[in-house]
């Protein structure tokens, strides 16, 4: 499709990204272009822009992930996918289809993937070529803005609480009840599991409660590990969205024997772990990113079915550097969303 | 029983045992009394006379839970064991029976249990009362000497085995092989699965080779990490009998996305962990000690059918203090079982 | 406990039970002795009394499984239980507590099982004997009118569904919406299952939608199996309450690839199974009887959370026959519960 | 690639094959060219040109799915696969790659499959056009020859042995001790199973114990129920390869409580099944057809490791109709492989 467009675009980690005028990119017969109708800004985004994880993206590069929008052109090669469908372009871009995790379901484990925003160019654009064998079909009706942080932060906590290895009636609390915590209370009560929110702001914890969280409790004011343990025996499964040493020293206590701690956040660093507790209380930790293509269907699902409501904000391309420098400071509740529509 | 026995008593932590002529102790109408015929020495034993742990057992007390040996009492309310029977006493005397643990054949994590050796009596003495719910039935034909390793070392192995959620055909590490190493290739061979043994020393590696494993590393030459990673494309088990920060961190490295690493020790002090490689990886690490009620059968089972052959080495009750003194100074091969008989 | 207590009592199979004054049962050390105040009538009663399995009870005895009461007396043996305390007598009187089935946490599958109402005396009376190590804890506050159908029709329900395999957000039918299938409605809404009535009367139909089944169908009208597979590509598990022929062929006709089939009623005869299907659809039919005790705590605390609501009417045990009666001609909306208090 | 080639085609079910020479198949961008070296006759292949099964190939087409051989030919579009790779051929010719049982690892369940021999051409021809991404890759060093009943034969078996739910240490019964169960013995050995012969064919069970049965019963002497109930208590799983009304009621007999029957082959008509005796031991019936590609990379992986070995005849497409014949009259040890080299 000739023509131009606008992005955002990365040339150098820690540097403010610059809105640039780029032709719209071309396709090859195995891939589709996707005029981008909303993107959410998530906190990779961030971690990509500034370089903080070892393996790090190619500058120059387009950021961006949780991308929606419809398909404007079509590979010849392309039979699943038609011009005209919705669709939404993750953080997994592309797997190599063919190693034992692909063959799997675990394809968010391919040692081969490629990556939206990160290996490859991403959604903070207002076209963006995609792979269609891992591009999200929209359900009818759901609105563009709103779902868009399902793509990455949904899909996060929903997989995140699945690795909890918990089934309805069971303790799960979250640890950190922002966006990420938010959405997994929602998924959480949706899987009929008895959630628990962790925080220190009591008006987030009061947001747990309205959505359906069965206890909480403010970590500043009383020790979670006690509290939990007292309250109902201790959490068969704990998501930590947001990790941090203390964070995750805590889930260690608070977790029942024989629970699973599933780790949701990437930090950098090393964290100390007391490996006798954990084999006397036969504990689990378990990392997990992202989801599959089946998780997707599903968290998108719970989504459709108006299960999960997501708090957003939209905003402007333009505004791309004071988005990412509100998300750094903490200045942001929910998730904010750039809407090319208009 | 009236009567005296010998047994070896722990009078202060860090302290040589002193063996001692005893009363017999009595049972009351829920308990059995067994006459010991072999026990095991196992490095929980060593922990228990050094105070080594946390919650640390009140002296004097008899350690030893390893026993075998054959009934001489039953109490008026027993009717699963009778007079005559031979049976293995474990480190889990008793479990509370009613728990959500309990009820769900986790017995061993049954937070009001009693432990063999160290809050109650144990089997370094000619007699030992047991619970006959927790007791192991010894298959018929068995020798004690060689089948007492089974009963904790045999059987954690085997748990830590099941618990890296593996499958035949699957690669799994075992990270040194020394007395519990080389129960575990024995195992993991017995299961299907592919065997690798990690270790410093050539001769232990040497005999890993022999008792099936299907690859060897020298740590000491080796990255065992790149080392795996290139030949099998990582384990998709591990399991760490003997954990140390450098065991530990190893095992992180070979793991194969995805995989499962079971820690089967109980060090003191803090490891540290890299969440970051965790999440990325899809890694899950996870804590398991002895085994269940169930689990002993099996691996009892397998010892009957001579898939396991264990090392041991027979000694006397009197000489407790040399071999802690032995165990201590890694200068103890296989396993050291005090033979009570004679 | 001297004194008399007003039973329910078959003396021949398929004839009316006899009202009958009898002593108060005497309990051993081991047994605890619980005033009935409530029991719910259940179809397996009906069975009982007119010895319609192969395997019989042996006349005369006191049918009723679904007992609550409070704990009158304790056997000198017993510790785990305190007179006064609130119970729940259930179909599982007790287990051998030895055999793989009972150390693995499915001593509803144990061969050596006692059954209340059945092969020893049930809670037709004012007075029942129970085994302490199987009787359920009531929560606090429960009503015992309401709760009495949930310690057999509630727990049969609820271990039928963990046993189709499914998780949140899949489809499961419910073939039969009377009594147990309401609560399997309701048990599966909880569970985050999006669940399917399928019967011929519209009525219930209805009653399932206010329960919270997300889809209805009347087979009478409309074939079951072409409806769920075009609305929602076949349902991923099936809960067939009321083993019929028809619902058994529909269920397979609706099930999704993959999907499990759990049959929760006990009909006699043979059943026609086309096992071409079974294979080219990966099918699996699999039986499922009440549940352990850990199914009942589970099952009993989503009760405690108001998540469930059972119909039941009370009457008297003196309508005993009428009650069979109104059973066995399907009069009988909703649960019958014999109240004893006043 | 221009040429002619012989192959074996069904004009019409129930006649014989005719042997032909027939252009090369021309292959798109998407697929490859398989030059075939050997291929396996299974019994499908019997079903398929007698069109004995509901839904039917449409004649004219080649069968055959056990197919091994180098690829000659590599569509522009293909970078998985190359020219001279050693490929097999089997029964999944493709999946649409996008449902939900393909996402999940479970393409076998596909609605949109298409099969080799069946719905597309297969391998009685001396070329086939594959899907890249559905072929297996044979591991360097094996004979073709040997390999090819691995591709069908093993994959079925060995993945109906995992349907079964055991682990290592169960007792798992094979009913039928012909090519299928022969590999089937051998696939449980590998897999630490006990393993238990069933048949009516003393030869047949001396096979099996040569094979590494740790158990066979004559049903034709002796009541395998009667006989496995009394000699291990059931076993926990069965492996039903030649499905008929007594085999598979056998099976029902034989099994312990809660274990889980698995069907692995295609009889027509419908069987008895008694749900009484299915729900009042918790048993499981299971369907099972082929393996995934990550279940044909691990059979292929113990075949290759030499823990399976298949007993192969090599024979002419010329006298496929001869094969067929004896293969219906039961004239078959082992397999038969169609050898194209030479
Ligand atoms: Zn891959
Ligand atoms: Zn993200
Ligand atoms: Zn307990
Ligand atoms: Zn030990
Ligand atoms: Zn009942
Ligand atoms: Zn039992
Ligand atoms: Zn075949
Ligand atoms: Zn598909």
């Amino acid at each position: 499709m000739a023509g131009k467009m606008k992005a955002a675009v990365c040339h150098e980690f820690g540097k403010p990204l610059t809105i640039e005028e780029l032709d719209i990119p071309t396709i090859n017969q195995n891939q589709i272009l996707v005029k981008v109708d909303t993107c959410g800004v998530c906190h990779t985004d961030l971690h990509a822009v500034r370089g903080d994880w070892p393996a790090k993206p190619t500058p120059p590069f387009i950021p961006g992930h949780e991308g929606i929008g419809h398909v404007v052109e079509v590979g010849s090669n392309v039979d699943w996918i038609a011009k005209g469908d919705i669709v939404g372009v993750p953080w997994l871009y592309s797997a190599c289809g063919h190693c034992e995790h692909c063959y799997g379901g675990w394809e968010t484990l391919c040692e081969k993937q490629e990556d939206t925003g990160y290996t490859v160019n991403g959604c903070f654009a207002e076209y963006v070529v995609a792979d269609p064998n891992y591009v999200a079909r929209i359900p009818a009706g759901v609105d563009p803005l709103h779902v868009a942080p399902v793509l990455c932060a949904g899909l996060t906590v929903y997989k995140g609480l699945k690795m909890t290895d918990t089934k309805a009636g069971d303790w799960v609390a979250v640890s950190g009840v922002g966006g990420l915590g938010q959405m997994a209370i929602q998924y959480g009560v949706a899987m009929g599991l008895n959630m628990i929110g962790v925080d220190i702001d009591d008006a987030k914890l009061a947001q747990a409660t309205e959505l359906g969280a069965a206890l909480t409790v403010n970590a500043r004011d009383t020790d979670p590990a006690a509290f939990i343990q007292k309250q109902v025996g201790g959490a068969h499964g704990a998501l930590v969205t947001a990790v941090s040493r203390t964070a995750f020293s805590q889930a260690m206590g608070y977790a029942r024997r024989g629970g699973t701690i599933v780790l949701n956040g990437l930090p950098p660093g090393e964290f100390p772990i007391s490996i006798f507790d954990m084999v006397m209380a036969g504990t689990t930790v378990r990392g997990s990113i992202v989801g599959t293509r089946l998780d997707m269907i599903e968290a998108l699902s719970f989504y459709a079915q108006g299960k999960i409501r997501s708090v957003v904000k939209a905003d402007k391309l333009e505004n791309i550097n004071q988005i990412f420098d509100d998300l750094q400071n903490g200045r942001v509740a929910g998730r904010i969303v750039i809407d090319f529509r208009n």
